[in-house]
């Protein structure tokens, strides 16, 4: 199954979240896997892209700005963006994005 | 040195390349490192951030839609393209958008 996220025709928004690690990894990726599965329950999430190699790219796409915010004062996220702030990450940026338009390509 | 870019203050405007790919690597390195080396000389070019595991996703920052334009009609560019396209990637997404806003953090 393509790990490419089936987003609607623009416009849509993307949250661009591009981070470092710190040497500490307690509790990092049973937290991340539990944000990825509570984003998705929330309300205008559209789905949600990642790879990490020394740097983490996360994207994650969104009907509106309002989605974007919600998900953003999420109390049990805001706790684990309190964690990462201040243990899993060196260092990170958050880019909140309009999708203008979008083209893909898929073999078969 | 960290990874992650140094944008200026939004607006500005993201391309999010997300990616997977073929078993075929016949030249991908060198094509992509000679991408992200003439990617860097193009006016209006402020920064890329890459990471791939599996999934492979590329975000490139430029000052305007206008120098995304430019730098997809680049011929050599457009030749990297064709095999991508061809060759290396079994499936792939583009998505241009326009950063609203960010903000970031930095250890010390």
């Amino acid at each position: 199954m393509s790990r490419l996220t089936a987003t609607p025709a623009p416009p849509y928004y993307a949250v661009i979240f591009t981070s470092e690690r710190t040497e500490v990894g307690d509790g990092y990726t049973d937290t991340t896997a539990r944000m990825l599965e509570l984003a998705a329950t929330q309300p205008g999430y559209l789905g949600v892209e990642s790879a990490r190699d020394g740097l983490g790219i996360t994207v994650s796409y969104w009907d509106s700005l309002e989605a974007i915010a919600a998900w953003k004062q999420n109390s049990e996220h805001l706790a684990a963006q309190e964690t990462g702030h201040m243990t899993w990450y060196s260092t990170y940026k958050t880019r909140i994005c309009r999708v203008e338009r979008d083209y893909e390509f898929r073999v078969g």
